[in-house]
């Protein structure tokens, strides 16, 4: 299995916090945990040529997981439409935080995606709902974030496949922060915390976490289905 | 509530066989037996101005039909646009039969929207597999076309929200015929059945769906919610 | 249509507390604002003949709402039975707060229907995740209950088919608050709020929520289905 | 990982046809398809003591597999209750065929489980509507099977959490024949085919389907939720 790990990279260029909470940049940190448990993990950036995902790099990943925040907007059409074709035959899609606004997961939603946000050190605490998923496998009642920018509800996705984590705010809020979705041949997680000021993607909980949701998104093995026009497979009566 | 009903009108200009079963076209047949209960409907089509869609329209509109199938490629893209922002902003769509190639339902999907198809004079029977929905009301326990296209699964779609109609063809394929979908703040009803050359949408039964879908996908009178930044409800403790 | 309001009626008798925030009863104090829009509803206690729920009545019964909290086993488990037989033959149910763990709400779920609880008077906020469904028409993003008993995840339910509220709670916690099912021909909703120290069913939005989800829940118009040994439809070939 | 495999054992003991099809009963030809990939997999009948499930048997089972058909009520209600509460801890259970309804599969379900049946020799195919299921790795589209037992829609379970089979039948009914469930802790798989005349669980590819299952329901390895009274884990202001 190939874990390709993209990441927008901008922070961590302009924000000596964030470069110092990730000196390997969001990407890297994630590609570190997830090669811990021996994955082959490669990264992929916005400002590489095809921003890091040329065909041979989609062809090759079973699990593509996205960070980005800041720039969306210059992530380039020709390689969202990538993107989406190899998730609809099969890849499997993790999208972290701000990502809820990225052009894919909107392409992939058909919704605003919109939310409500407040940067001001809520307390996060993530209770699992869902306690037979595999996402949750290894995860107590709960995980609690000390410091984390707050999403709130609504947040205009459509009802998740399933939902595996409610996120309870500080300030008064809830979220739905844990969100399964199946689009063509290919499955989804879509995971709330993450915010670029926050040690969030060190948490021990939260990697295991995108762990175990990186083999729950992985492809299944069968052939894609046929499509267009279909030969009768039993007579059919004069009329 | 404003109905209005869409439809591409061009199969009924080219076809002598389509003209000669609609000769008001696919729009007007539908528009009739929706005023025949007193619901307030006006078309639209294609090759009107603004696909016949301008804002003053779409603003007073709760619920939209769509049928379109040879010319899903000249709906202009600002148009899909409206339709798709109305929809979210609570606007019902009832999407017919070849309507699942439409842009506003591929956009709304976020999937190919492709399946298997045939032209044979397939029989069809479209089995409730769901009796407690308000779109069955009055319906037995199946609809039988004795002809008509055949669709078959996979049909590549989002899991639906609720699976209405399951259809057994001739053939030997089944589709997943009736699907409610949730949107930002509309309702979505795509139903199956209802090529050209057929006199479906004069089956009384395929009738009674779609006025029931009507309703069933109205508007929900509330506020939008907000989105964007959010002041605290609750103190949020220092740190 | 005919709503008959059934209740446990026992904190009434015992509770000074409870009798002055209720006293024509928790069930008179739903079918009151039930009645102020024109419904048929009628009541029914724990202590009367077979609970006040005769064949007749539930014969006559479209939707009925249920709370329930120290006297669940007493219950007899024969009325029980005719109120799941009545719900799969398509009554609506609604049940209130402490009755998640009624005989009727697990035998439906099939689950513990199992969950956290604590009564501290803890600020509740319950925010709409769907804003497309009826149940929320009139109501703002979210209702806020100044005090209310907590209860918290896991509620261990099955999956809603549509999950309409969710919780906050001052303590820490988030709760599914607001759930639909489908059984058999009947919905069901599980509504959270209504602790009987608390004046909860005098709050407006409440009261809105129950009577939008009436109307929710009410029986399809349609006959039942037939079960058992099938004719063949079509002619099944020689093998 | 252990597998047991339950089965009622009557039909092979009375019926030449069936001990022919299945000379080690279908419990056996079951255990030695899952054994092949190297399970750990015992069976247990109706006739022996406990019908085979005693608690430590039960304590040690992943997995339970379910056939039963004549006898659904010889099955002890202790027995029945002892299995849910396994199930809500987190045992995967698969239901097959006429296991329907059986006690435990109603008592997870809630419903009357009920359906059209005939035995008649129809041909059945299994169509995948779910192709990013893994029950569904290594199938192809659909699955054929030349003769089976037909089961008809309306199908009386709840809406699955998952559909992934829908199966066509010759005399012209269709019914979703691949339905996965969650309550409490455990996952549950209800798969159609395997009447006992015929020999289905021979074939192949429903070997493929029952194995796959199997991962899939497997517990999540995590601890269960606490339930009860509940401290709150923030303060609660004065009110």
């Amino acid at each position: 299995m190939r874990v390709t790990v993209w990441n927008e990279n901008r922070h961590e260029q302009k924000n000596p916090v964030v470069a110092e909470i990730y000196p390997e940049g969001i990407h890297g940190a994630i590609a570190n945990f997830l090669r811990e448990e021996g994955l082959d993990v490669g990264t992929a950036t916005l400002d590489e040529a095809s921003h890091g995902l040329t065909d041979e790099v989609l062809d090759q990943t079973d699990v593509l997981v996205w960070w980005g925040h800041l720039a969306h907007d210059e992530v380039a059409d020709e390689v969202v439409e990538k993107v989406h074709q190899r998730v609809l035959k099969g890849m499997g899609l993790i999208v972290l935080h701000s990502g809820h606004f990225s052009k894919i997961f909107k392409k992939l939603m058909g919704t605003s995606c919109d939310l409500k946000w407040r940067e001001a050190d809520d307390r996060e605490r993530l209770w699992v709902v869902d306690p037979t998923h595999p996402i949750t496998e290894g995860i107590g009642q709960y995980i609690e974030l000390e410091k984390e920018e707050m999403y709130g509800e609504h947040f205009d996705i459509p009802t998740p496949d399933e939902l595996v984590f409610v996120s309870w705010f500080e300030g008064g809020e809830v979220f739905r922060s844990g969100c399964t979705y199946r689009r063509g041949n290919g499955k989804i997680f879509y995971f709330r915390p993450g915010h670029e000021t926050y040690p969030t993607y060190h948490n021990e909980e939260v990697q295991r976490v995108i762990r175990n949701a990186v083999h729950f998104v992985k492809p299944v093995n069968r052939e894609y289905p046929t499509y267009g026009n279909h030969k009768p497979i039993e007579n059919i009566s004069e009329k």
